[in-house]
């Protein structure tokens, strides 16, 4: 066995480093003993060798001369033979998956006199100058890298010549003639002409493979994707099987059970007389299995005694490519299937049932985005839908309203009340402030990584973006599609952001069966197979989970629904709402207060509607913990808008209609006004500069605990300071607050647990860890801040302004604000946790960003060992499947 | 010898740790048998074993006892003794000075029968009855902790009693009425007699003294003076000398050289018949040591060849306090003496010429802050002056200027071009526009950490706080002074931040000698002992020193005034400035550009403009190494004001004045407008998001160093991305620089040295410096905004509104905008090095942050191992020294 090249005897699915996933695969059917048209791996190897050194390595042609030669003695054909020719694909097979980013070349082998070797052999001319063709196109444009269009206008100028219009009107003298004119567009294109020995057009073609790792589009699409760029690809060699041969031969793709809902039971398509290409090309309807079972019983028979044999060995649902040639089946490819979310829970379930996979492993066939777009709302599958675009799924959900091609106008028209689907040619920074307005966005340009669909993300809106079909003319006000429709301002739409679809008027949306499972609406019973893979699922992630998982919720209501979705205590509890609404006043009472007698006054009035709220939230969770966080925001945010208030005023001095309470209230404005609001006078720094304010808050919280504790409940206060830099400042917020304990205690003569913390959201406070932990019963990390600051951006202005360039440039490959960004944020946590709990070894550690609800994060902070994480009410199931995934993976 | 007391003979000045400042340096006098009243140390070990149980150690008094008894029988005095009783004083003695904050007994050991005694012993009544009454008021206010205005009180009633005005006109018979009448206070406030007991009194001040150390005042100190907490304190117990013992007798303190100016030659203060305190109190005009010499000159003899032994001991300058008690020399105290910044580097290299000190330790004598303040300019001494107030010295410098007494008016007057001196009670956050216009600003109330002084600093502004003599009145627009004059509105004052005087109209400032040195236009013989002092002690740092120092300066004049200051290189100069003046409009055009095409005729027009001021750079720095930084600020900086240009656009409206330009505009503005634009779109990002931008001016700075290069010059450019936070980011612009490079040496056809580094101002950059060094041959710690990012601190805003507080509060010791903050920025310096230099070993790595030019920050950046710092061209000296100190303190 050479360095470079393994025939597929030699070989296995666990071998995707050196083989490519194509290549493993293969060697692991034939090895089976499955039939597989015989074939050889190049290795990655070689490629990897052949990019450093940018020549093929040194006794790579001999050993792949060595493996053609043993195919030519097995299958009794040769390279070239003027009588029956030998043909075989060359075929890229990287460890990833990167469809459609690089090169496969089929039909090598044939030359001016094996064409009619050929044609003789199968009795089927136009079948042989058609592969010719084939050849010669792909090899032109893939080997010689020559303009596609030359072919393409050849084969027009051919079908105009004669009439006709599709390829299939073309016979095999025309294709003859075709092949003629090919070879001259070889000749002159590249100066030579096209190699007639199948050893250089092999050679060629492999080369070609190699370099294809390396075109613009597969980097940019690994940096995107984050696969490193070093792997090179595998290339594979082998003998071509054609299901083109008429009657008795065609191709199929299939699965080993439904990939859409994940029924039992196995579900493809099958072409009759048809290459693969054709198949996936949806050039003609295609049959189903059933159809295949009576055309061919034997061949039928044969795949499904395959596809289960496939699925017992690869112990998972497996998709297939195979090609029957007069009668003979050849599988061609397998892996693990694609699925849907759905399928995903189903299939899991099922083959636990099956006694095929342990539960740890039925656990980590689905994951916590799977859930997550379970618990989507989605479109009456039984409504009546008038699809008029696809697009690419930006950003999940399901969103109905009129369409609206501004962004000012969609403002304008979502202010009345009415919902709005923003459609844009492409968004820029300038639609923000239409997108916030919008239920959904729908763009005609642009992938995922485009403004308008990074931007949706980050704002959880629906949007369906790079639907290509649609003309959308902005001023016109109005979009066309393919066939005619016409789509005017106020029409309705219906977009879905999971499936990329569009539709013409209202498509009733359905809330999910798993959430209403979730919210205690729907029984397991009622709920079908779908949320009783669910339940089961849910149940294996909590027994193996280690984190608690927690909710973020700054009221009753939101408490209790984060319970019910499994919610072990809030662990970020806002005060901020506690200043709004009718309280509005008192807080601009206190910023003009004059001393502390004046504040005073405004605190007493403060204390009991805040203790209000913290004993319901408290009754809501009782028993568990709940984490208030302090107040945080700057003063001004409670005020009204410095620019706005500025024109107010001018424009009402300007012509004679002063106010004295807004110009009162513009001087306050001014006074508080910060260039950099989010790095000026908010968190700890307001309880510090407005002595009496964290001291009422704690207050509040302490004596409602007591209340509730008086009425029997058990309320199990935490509280927390925000954007603490400095133990110092800490440990003088933390003298007030055990006073105001101390004082609750005497108070109501009740037992009072409490415990004091921070935030963890500055670098700083990461970074001095060990010193703030002495003043701290636990830590939480504020992850969007921490973000905010380690990286140096404002989230609200720059995901608007440059993220989706970011991300299209594969500068980010993922925002840092959805999933946790290791090397950099994810060092300071590491930091942060470790020297905290250095100091003090019981230190309780939890997350309260977002990122405790993103799965990839959360199995970060598992790694990390975290106490719990905490995220919004909705992404507690994610968050708890993803906490038990993340034990049972890295076990 | 017990664990808790030394007596002086056990001891030296190498244990402050365990004696105390003051017993360390008696012990040490004891030892060389120079003349100091027998007593002993109670150590701080002691002192801390009371506070941590709060009682006396077992032993301890038992110990004192023994000592006491030692002293009765050197003396052959005892304490109480009816006939001739034996005085001893308590005096606390902390490791480091902390003046005024701790207590202090004297003549311990009187009661109601010795003081007969000592009356009859000395046959002086007066003396006898004076000492008991300072005895009871001491005792009563330090031990008993009452309040001292009772006893003053007293004092004041027997002396309109008697009908007179002085305590001296007060005879024995007065003061032993006054001993009655303070008893009785004593017996009234506290509920017991005052102690008879002379062991009782000891006890008492000595557990009064450790008490002391945790007053309010002492901890507030220590926090500010970033003194550790848990020191405690040393108790010294000497028998008394008297000085007011008549004729014969008197006290002072002396200076082994001018403490003002360095002048070799003792200098000194005496009073006859005076205790020390009295000396120190100006109650008298005090004699010079010239007068001692006349008056008794064996002593003085005595005195100048111990001030001599001291100063040759402690090989520096002494300061003392000495007693004569009836012709006999007692030394009270010594220590190494405070120094103005003039007399520091005379006495340096004054002791260096003679052979006392090394080079080393001569460099280790001055400070770069003592440096510094010799460059500020200063008032002449010789012009007219009339002191009407004196503050503290809050920020340096010498401003002269208008009264003005509310911060609008401030900026309206320096407006039209008047320079202005604010005088407010206090400031407040709403004065900072008023200090931005001020020249100078001056406060009656507040301290080194007031908000006055804190944001005064911050800015550069001359500040004198806290001078509690004026009354200012703002609505009236004056001040008065105790003695009746008034300032009004409009009068001229000038104000020295560097003494914290205030003076009547206007006095002459001078340009420092030492910036006239180094300019160049005073030689080293002109300028006096002073220039040649820093002119040899610059020469010594130098050939220490192991960092560059390089400046920070954007044009071609700051450039040759910084190398005239001994800037090896420019090692920041920012773009920005070449986008301002009349190539505003190109930006205007820039942003307001649609496409690419638009954009590159801008940068076409832009590009000959920045290439002739790189090459004017380049030319002032031939040879030495020019780091460029790529354009920082965000883009809404070149446009005018949003809230402002909505105000203008608004009332236009309102008053049917429309502007289209002006509307135009605001829709960029508002485009580009950011909540936080610290955050936002600028440096590393701006290059990305706007193509062509960093490649203009990479083209620019290349070509500019090609001309030059063509000219016979040698330039030398580091082009420095800013705000990097991903090596992605690097290399995605290195490209374009280095094809810029690449561009230019092809059509200049000249040799051209380049490098390529980064900012490392993010917490990001430097937690991921191991990757971004891949991409850099150079860092330079913005240490600016790493500050800012570290900590959450918006500069701009904090500043201004909490840093006072955190001051005053002692949450922060001092501004990490201004002195390194080790532990959180400092790590993040440490982090970035080492991970950089372990990628790329060779690493250049600098500092251009403002932290470059500061002292303590400098001899971080050495103990780190960075190459260089960068400053202002100011503050180049500054760092020469302190690079050279570094390196002589870490050998």
């Amino acid at each position: 066995m050479g360095p470079f090249v393994r025939d597929f005897e030699n070989g296995s699915k666990d071998e995707k480093d050196l083989l490519g996933g194509k290549g493993a695969n293969l060697a692991e059917m034939t090895r089976l003993g499955i039939p597989v048209p015989p074939g050889f791996t190049i290795t990655t190897e070689a490629c990897r060798q052949f990019l450093a050194t940018a020549t093929v390595p040194d006794g790579l042609w001999d050993e792949v001369d060595e493996h053609v030669a043993a195919l030519e003695a097995r299958t009794g054909r040769r390279l070239g033979d003027p009588t029956d020719p030998l043909l075989v694909s060359v075929r890229s097979g990287a460890k990833f998956s990167m469809p459609g980013m690089m090169e496969t070349v089929l039909d090598i082998g044939l030359g001016d006199a094996s064409v009619e070797g050929l044609a003789r052999q199968t009795g089927n001319p136009r079948f042989a100058w058609d592969s010719y063709r084939r050849l010669l196109q792909m090899y032109g444009k893939t080997v010689l890298d020559l303009d596609g269009d030359r072919f393409e206008d050849a084969i027009d100028a051919a079908k105009r010549a004669k009439g006709v219009t599709a390829d299939v009107d073309l016979d095999a003298d025309d294709l003859r003639a075709l092949v003629a004119t090919f070879q001259q567009v070889i000749e002159e294109g590249s100066g030579t002409p096209f190699p007639q020995d199948p050893h250089a057009q092999l050679r060629g073609a492999i080369q070609a493979v190699f370099g294809s790792w390396n075109s613009d589009r597969a980097i940019l699409y690994r940096r995107r994707e984050r696969i490193p760029a070093d792997l090179g690809t595998a290339v594979n060699v082998q003998v071509m099987a054609f299901g083109n041969r008429g009657a008795g031969s065609g191709s199929g793709v299939a699965f080993t059970r439904d990939p859409a809902t994940g029924a039992p039971g196995v579900y493809g398509d099958y072409l009759e007389d048809a290459q693969g290409e054709d198949v996936v090309a949806g050039i003609r309807n295609t049959l189903t299995l059933a159809d295949l079972e009576r055309i061919d019983k034997t061949s039928y028979d044969e795949l499904l005694a395959i596809m289960s044999r496939l699925e017992g060995h690869y112990r998972d649902m497996c998709d297939i490519e195979f090609t029957i040639e007069q009668g003979r089946l050849w599988m061609l490819q397998t892996r693990v299937g694609k699925r849907t979310a759905q399928a995903a829970f189903r299939i899991a379930v099922d083959l636990l049932d099956e006694g095929v996979i342990s539960e740890e492993e039925a656990l980590l066939r689905v994951t916590g985005d799977q859930l997550a777009q379970l618990m989507f709302p989605h479109f009456d599958p039984d409504g009546a839908r008038a699809l008029v675009a696809r697009g690419m799924s930006a950003s999940p959900g399901a969103a109905v309203g009129v369409a609206v091609f501004d962004s000012d106008a969609a403002v304008r028209v979502a202010a009345e009340g009415t919902p709005v689907i923003l459609v844009r040619r492409e968004t820029t920074p300038d639609d923000l402030h239409g997108m916030v307005a919008a239920a959904g966005i729908l763009t005609s340009r642009g992938g995922k990584t485009s403004h308008a669909a990074v931007v949706a993300r980050g704002m959880g809106r629906t949007c369906v973006c790079g639907a290509e079909t649609l003309e959308v003319d902005t001023r016109a006000g109005q979009f066309s599609t393919p066939d005619g429709t016409v789509v005017r301002e106020g029409d309705t739409l219906s977009i879905d952001g999971s499936t990329g679809e569009v539709f013409l008027g209202e498509v009733a949306v359905r809330p999910s069966p798993v959430v209403r499972y979730f919210e205690g609406t729907m029984s397991v019973d009622e709920g079908g197979p779908l949320v009783a893979a669910v339940d089961r699922l849910m149940g294996v992630a909590d027994k193996h989970r280690r984190m608690q998982v927690r909710a973020n919720a700054d009221n009753a209501a939101d408490a209790a629904r984060a319970r019910r979705f499994g919610a072990e205590g809030i662990g970020l509890c806002r005060t901020e709402h506690m200043f709004l609404g009718e309280r509005r006043e008192l807080v601009e009472r206190l910023i003009l207060a004059e001393g502390e007698e004046e504040r005073q006054v405004v605190f007493d009035e403060l204390l009991p509607l805040q203790r209000a709220d913290f004993v319901e939230i408290f009754e809501a969770m009782d028993g568990l913990p709940v984490t208030v966080r302090l107040l945080d925001p700057p003063l001004h945010e409670f005020l009204p808008d410095f620019t706005e208030l500025s024109v107010k005023v001018a424009v009402a001095e300007a012509t004679g209609r002063e106010h004295d309470t807004d110009s009162l209230l513009l001087l306050a404005v001014h006074r508080l006004h910060e260039e950099n609001p989010m790095l000026g006078l908010r968190g700890v720094r307001l309880g510090i500069a407005i002595p009496g304010l964290f001291e009422m808050q704690s207050q509040a919280i302490l004596e409602a605990a007591a209340i509730v504790a008086e009425r029997g409940g058990h309320a199990r206060p935490e509280i927390m300071v925000p954007l603490v830099g400095a133990v110092e400042e800490l440990s003088t917020i933390r003298a007030e607050i055990d006073d105001a304990a101390h004082r609750a205690r005497e108070k109501h003569a009740v037992h009072l647990e409490h415990l004091v913390g921070t935030m963890i959201e500055l670098p700083r406070a990461a970074l001095t860890a060990g010193d703030i932990a002495q003043a701290a019963d636990f830590f939480s990390f504020g992850t969007n801040d921490l973000t905010q600051t380690t990286w140096g951006f404002s989230r609200d202005d720059v995901e608007s302004s440059f993220f989706s360039r970011y991300m299209e440039a594969g500068i980010l490959g993922v925002s840092p604000f959805e999933t946790i960004d290791r090397q950099g944020v994810g060092r300071l946590v590491r930091i942060g946790t470790d020297e905290g709990r250095r100091t003090k070894p019981g230190l309780k550690v939890g997350v309260c960003g977002e990122h405790g609800g993103d799965p990839e994060s959360v199995h970060y902070f598992e790694e990390r060992g975290l106490d719990y994480v905490s995220c919004s009410p909705f992404r507690v199931p994610v968050a708890r499947l993803e906490a038990g995934r993340a034990v049972v993976a890295s076990g």
